[in-house]
């Protein structure tokens, strides 16, 4: 074969991989959305086969052998970087033993499965054992994968690419720091000492919270000729193919605007998925460089412009007229931006959320480590509780099984969490710089500047670099944990009276 | 291989080719009742993908071979019929080469995208060229299969395995004579010639309809963890798996009582699909024989029980109460039963729908015997129309152009509609001899008997025998005509009282 033959090959192979990681996706969607109970098992096979031929497809000693030498070619552009990529994701997938994949996937599908059993019945100790072989096989993974550093690093990489457990550590520590910090000026304010919720304890008719949520995302950007809303247990955003997007979201009665600000934040990762670039459809680089970038966008969403005065001038009145809200924009400014120390990370305030994910990252460095052992967990995480929100949850429920990621296998997932909310800030300062009258634009709800410069600098990059690179270009400097520790203090300084 | 390893392979092999073909449904299914209109293209070619990992599976020597050998071994039981099964479809498969299943798919895509626009304009110049490929290519697909007797023989075998275009001709005869002679009685008889619509005129809110449907949908047997309903263009039923039948339904202004005539319709196609053998899951035998048994059962429970005395008796109550009907029972009995010269297949009464399908059955054989040629079908249409019907189509869209089936490629499918409404009046006169007491428990909304019956001597034969053998074991006696013309008789002999 000679180059173009090779390039042909690679691109025929990634369109093969797309179609069918984008067929699992819709089997995974349907299944969370719609799929009657009794299917769970059967489906499970159809999941399982269609993974299988995800796997054999993306290890084949063919593709490697060619993708091997298209590297050490002299190619240019984005068709390089493709190959970069490639061989980066091959090289990954073919140090997993295939034994050792479907091991681990059954073990998955059992911990789930008892996770979500022992969660309901509040027993950690239904789980422990579950977790444990988790745990084995993340550290077995590690192994197999051999980054070089803590094992952490090897699990990190399949979600963020190019970040390494030192930095997110030394990053972690001054974000903790700092919020710990911040914590301290709210928690000694009388704005803090004098607060309690009001506007937020009356009726939320469902279909009004959806409907204001349908006007949002069609203002973010999303239109309803590719994209649609569904409702499902957790919310979540997939994109099962070209022109094909789709949000979930979750009316919760004890939290009536969950449905609204969780389905803005799945809006974001939506935007983003649409906004990826066209000419790379059916190849790899039509992602996102990780997670955290990913997250960068549904954070940036629900917090800078969904929790933001501009943001709320605009939907207020709507609000104020659909839930007959008797208060001012200022009392209800403030509490939808309470910072309250609650034990739950998905409805956690802008404050406290990245300490939920400290936490975990804590945690689950440890486990991966092997400094901590699974029978510890629960009394660990109460004790971190404590430490860093001064309340301990009621059961290990809402402590340590909070989360399914574990029980997934997820390890190294969760700081993604937190480097997305660091970008957020960074990004969200770059574009007040670059966007003149952006606040006016947001009180009139019209976010169409917003749009094209988030599709310009992040969206339409797809995966042509590192995420940090990528911030880099886009707004001057990479990480900077302290950018979004100013936008934190600017926020509720003026929020709650300190500054 | 032992025959045992043989037999492990071929259950492998099926296993892996079901999951596929079920994931392949609800790519579909999910198309006509969620996607994103965008997403048409990129959901095409995953189809398209999932159907080349089918065929490959289906047609690979490796699996032809080993089943050659075991159907030449003395197999017992369902293992014996199961290799037969496989063989027949194996082979079926292998005759039409790759190169041919890609071009009729693709000229079946653009032929139905033209029908639907040709349609949309009222314009059948413009779908003439497409119709006339498909044509050339499914006289090329007859060749290729190369069953003895006429060429559509080598078409209707795909739907109805084991019947005979002279077999459906002969009863198709026989029909026509005896519908047009029962549709002479009718409309000579003084009930005809008053009739008029006064009950179906009023308003029939969308949510009443489906509620009531989704009532009579749960007494005909389908639970709410296996099943669920949704709305789409054109009604269908599909089962995505064990414990896993969709159902869909369609509110039409112009006929309040289409979505609960057809929803009906469809649960009888999903309960065969949910009481099929649990033991084949994952075999051919997990399937019916043909279409036209399936259609038996969406018949029987459309017709003989959802049109009939009792099953109103109980539902007429609800009906008036819910839609505020101002008349009584017997009109409205009547109403819904009333035979009118329609111009829609799928809103024909009882009595003229059998016409339509004879109808499309003569078209198309002549087309695919080449004895008609394209571009006359919208005059043979119409004439046809006037000779059967007494009235002609007001355009080609409702004539000619009415039904997707020939756009798709499907000939000799229409005859299966007319063969399941046979069968159905057939298993209706065995039940009410063999369940003592039917009408009293339909008066009462209680269907457990006939679905215990249909499920132990239909449902749960899968495909162990071909369809009209399956009738003549749970009958007594195979097709015959004359049982649904004695049928058809006697009702509306009473409803137009010329008995």
């Amino acid at each position: 074969m000679n180059t173009k033959e090779k390039l042909h090959f690679v691109n025929d192979r990634q369109k093969e991989i797309i179609l069918l990681s984008n067929t699992a996706g819709l089997l995974s969607w349907d299944q969370e959305t719609y799929m009657p109970e009794n299917a769970v098992e059967f489906r499970s096979e159809q999941l399982s086969l269609i993974s299988s031929l995800v796997h054999e497809r993306m290890t084949s000693d063919e593709f490697f052998k060619i993708v091997s030498e298209l590297k050490e070619e002299n190619l240019k552009g984005d068709e390089r970087v493709m190959i970069e990529r490639l061989y980066h994701d091959i090289l990954r997938a073919r140090k997993l033993p295939s034994k050792f994949v479907e091991k681990k996937s059954k073990a998955i599908s059992l911990s789930v499965n008892k996770w979500r059993e022992a969660k309901r019945k509040k027993d950690f100790s239904l789980f422990e054992p579950y977790l444990r072989k988790i745990v084995e096989l993340s550290r077995e993974e590690a192994k197999y994968i051999g980054l070089p550093g803590s094992p952490y690093n090897s699990l990190l990489d399949a979600y963020e690419e190019g970040m390494t457990v030192d930095k997110v550590e030394f990053e972690f520590m001054k974000l903790k720091e700092g919020l710990l910090k911040l914590l301290g000026k709210i928690k000694g304010s009388d704005v803090y000492k004098k607060q309690n919720k009001k506007l937020l304890t009356g009726e939320f008719p469902k279909e009004k919270q959806i409907s204001l949520l349908l006007d949002a995302i069609n203002r973010i950007g999303l239109r309803r000729d590719f994209f649609r809303l569904d409702l499902s247990e957790h919310p979540f955003t997939t994109r099962l193919g070209d022109g094909d997007v789709r949000i979930t979201s979750a009316v919760r009665e004890s939290n009536p605007m969950f449905a609204f600000e969780s389905g803005i934040h799945e809006a974001g990762h939506g935007l983003y998925e649409i906004n990826l670039p066209k000419n790379h459809i059916f190849n790899f680089l039509c992602d996102s460089p990780s997670l955290g970038l990913h997250e960068s966008q549904s954070r940036f969403w629900e917090n800078m412009i969904g929790k933001s005065k501009p943001f709320w001038k605009f939907y207020f009145p709507s609000f104020s007229k659909e839930f007959m809200i008797e208060g001012s924009f200022d009392s209800w400014f403030r509490e939808i931006n309470f910072v309250e120390p609650g034990k739950i990370r998905t409805e956690a305030d802008e404050v406290h959320y990245c300490l939920h994910i400290i936490l975990r990252f804590e945690l689950e460095k440890g486990l991966i480590e092997g400094n901590i052992d699974v029978k510890d967990l629960p009394k660990l995480w109460n004790n971190k509780m404590i430490e860093l929100f001064g309340v301990a949850p009621k059961n290990d429920s809402e402590g340590v099984m909070q989360d399914i990621h574990w029980a997934w296998g997820n390890f190294g997932y969760f700081p993604t969490y937190a480097l997305g909310s660091i970008y957020s800030a960074q990004i969200y300062k770059c574009l007040k710089k670059e966007v003149p009258g952006l606040e006016k634009d947001i009180e009139k709800g019209d976010f169409s500047k917003i749009r094209e410069w988030l599709a310009e600098k992040i969206h339409s990059k797809g995966r042509t670099l590192l995420a940090e690179d990528l911030i880099k270009e886009a707004c001057g400097e990479g990480l900077n944990v302290n950018i979004y520790l100013d936008y934190l203090n600017e926020k509720y300084g003026e929020i709650y009276e300190f500054n």
